[in-house]
């Protein structure tokens, strides 16, 4: 029962009460629940989508990404999709609203819970941001949140407001209207005006505060926004370890120090690769330039492993509530890096398996059993949705941690 | 008039008016305007003000410092004194408030301004801290707060309302109880507690926070304070430079970093050695502990160089309104360096000297001219308090950025 325990925060016991269109309990009948969904978001970073539910782009290419989006669906529950304003928007006035609402769309329909990823970034913005004064790029920034918000409320309701603030108004890699404005606010001061608007078009929506920054630094940054008053739904870790697997004692003392906000906690971008280590001297991973970087079998089981080892340990933390792999196929995977759940030619790997395994096996419920004299059945299981199957009838229906009897109609 | 450009945000111009008790102009007096204290603050913590002022040291030694005392006062117009929990309160409900007030009555009687260090802070706090509950220990560092302030109002109307608090919650040399409480509250709550409590006591007072922490760190605290709402009055920099002087290109950019807030910056804790560097690889200064740290003629010219620089480079930014030598003398200097402007034996350094030249040389005004028909003299001169000599009559007044002109009556 050890496993259990320690998993209890994710796991619910319910008893159902069947009855008949009479009201009468249904006594005595062979019944099979099924989880057919997670509540905890296993995602995926899966631009892809976009491709597929617009059909732009050849046949061939179609198809071999539609078989990608098959192996996606078989184990994920989530996506993030890229609204980097500089690929949405590159001239201004034209964003790409169209393309992305088929793509969240097509997401939703399958029910995919969908993250809108940035808001507001100094990377990748938008380049004409640079021929305006700072009180328009605000300007512009805002009028960006309030209506890209606003066009996907229904269809994205949670957001990767600000990303990386920690170096923003210290970014000098290049000059850009992010970092300008930044500069003018303050860190903090960003981060509220951007959650203030972002709150304002869609109050009911998850807002993130994002960062690779797992220092002090970014600590501190939190400490002060909340201070602030700042309405931050989820803390966004980044674990991008191109470097190296971080290991059990660096992610547990992350999440101890991460924790204590009592916020939830969400893996916003992983990646685990199955190929050779970037060297450790790189500072900026955007710097390592290669032409190949193969997956082979020896690093796919490390991968494995290290998947295995990293989602169980965050599965396990009563504070996380979603972990996403940044690139889950090595196809379009960022840096060229193997970092994904499937090769090049849509082939799982080993981690694929193993974490299929984990969501769909054994953080997964399936039971079957008899109703009693009184029509009731009890049983306990990992939270999200649920089919009852009774002969060829299906109900679906919602376990989570409050009401311990519902009474289901067949 | 390089520099005085320069250092015109120190300087004002005024024209005073002389008239006799009759309100007729005093045409055509030869009369002196001398300087008598700067507006900026030039202090050292000068903790030996305590026995001088107390008397309760044996006679040779009482001597001795009493010269030391003089020295300072022919330079200086600040002092910090010691209210490090630990040492003004060892024993609980015994606090050494009768032997403070002496010592800052002694200072502020020699026109000294008194800064009271710290309020709170992990390092040298009461030990019977420990035996407290969280909620005993917030309860006693706030009712400490509140005697001290009150206590001392009037004569200490400036302090380092918290140290250290970059650390304060991660710091694991031995348990304390400022750490404890720090970790309930975190660092932007416990900063905003103490200020809270100290500005309710003393709501004209000058309050501090104050670290030795120079990175990104830092400034992203104070960015979630002000965010906060925290009131800082003052921003406080040590720079405690044991491992060698920062150099002009470290200070601008500390600088720089530093006075984006539009805050007063202080120096409140420089240290520019005349001996052997500190090893780089020592990482808390406290750790180094050598028997003999000799004070040599060339390491005497090399401080005093940077005294020289250092000074020049903070006198002339316009938000450092203060700048506090941690150890006036190389006798009880911290760590036993040889810090001091002034040797063991109560001889004076070259960087005393060097100093004395700039305050009260270089950037202190001493004019002599002549009223004109309507008994009008103008100046320009360096803000702070200034005497007029006409003949043998002297009168008080003070040059500040306000009025242009000012009517003495003679």
């Amino acid at each position: 029962m050890g496993q259990k325990n320690e998993l209890a925060h994710r796991m619910a016991g319910k008893t159902i009460k069947l009855v008949d269109a009479l009201g009468d309990p249904v006594t005595g009948k062979e019944i099979a629940i099924k989880q057919t969904n997670h509540k905890f978001l296993f995602g995926c970073g899966i631009f892809d989508v976009i491709d597929v539910a617009n059909k732009n782009v050849p046949a061939e290419r179609l198809a071999f990404q539609e078989e990608k989006l098959d192996k996606f669906l078989e184990v994920f529950n989530a996506a993030t999709l890229p609204f980097y304003w500089g690929m949405f928007e590159p001239e201004k006035g034209k964003p790409r609203t169209k393309e992305l609402k088929a793509a969240a769309q097509w997401l939703k329909e399958r029910n995919v819970a969908v993250k809108g990823h940035p808001l507001c970034w100094h990377t990748i913005t938008a380049p004409w941001l640079l021929d305006m004064s700072n009180e328009e790029i605000l300007r512009a920034q805002f009028a960006r949140i309030e209506r890209d918000v606003t066009d996907f409320k229904g269809l994205i309701d949670t957001w990767d407001v600000i990303n990386e603030v920690v170096i923003m108004p210290i970014f000098d890699k290049y000059d850009n209207g992010i970092t300008r404005i930044s500069k003018d606010l303050g860190r903090v001061g960003i981060i509220k005006e951007m959650f203030a608007k972002t709150r304002e078009f869609n109050p009911g929506a998850t807002l993130l505060l994002n960062d690779f920054n797992t220092s002090i630094n970014y600590e501190i940054l939190i400490d002060g926004c909340l201070n602030a008053g700042i309405p931050i739904d989820a803390i966004g870790i980044q674990s991008h370890q191109h470097q190296g697997y971080w290991g059990r004692e660096k992610l547990e003392e992350v999440l101890d120090r991460f924790s204590h906000y009592g916020l939830p906690i969400h893996f916003t971008e992983n990646t685990l690769t199955s190929g050779h280590l970037m060297p450790v001297e790189i500072e900026d991973l955007n710097d390592y330039q290669i032409p190949e970087w193969p997956s082979t079998p020896e690093f796919e089981e490390r991968q494995a492993k290290e998947v295995e080892e990293m989602y169980s340990i965050l599965f396990k933390h009563p504070q996380v509530e979603a972990i996403t792999t940044w690139s889950f196929s090595d196809d379009g995977a960022w840096l060229g890096a193997p970092a994904g759940f499937i090769r090049k030619d849509n082939s799982p790997k080993p981690s694929y398996e193993v974490l299929k395994k984990l969501i769909k096996g054994d953080w997964y419920t399936n039971v079957t059993g008899k109703t009693d004299d009184n029509g009731k059945i009890s049983f306990e299981g990992f939270l999200g949705d649920y089919e009852l199957v009774c002969g060829d009838k299906k109900i679906s229906f919602h376990l989570d941690k409050e009401a311990e009897i519902v009474q289901l109609v067949i």
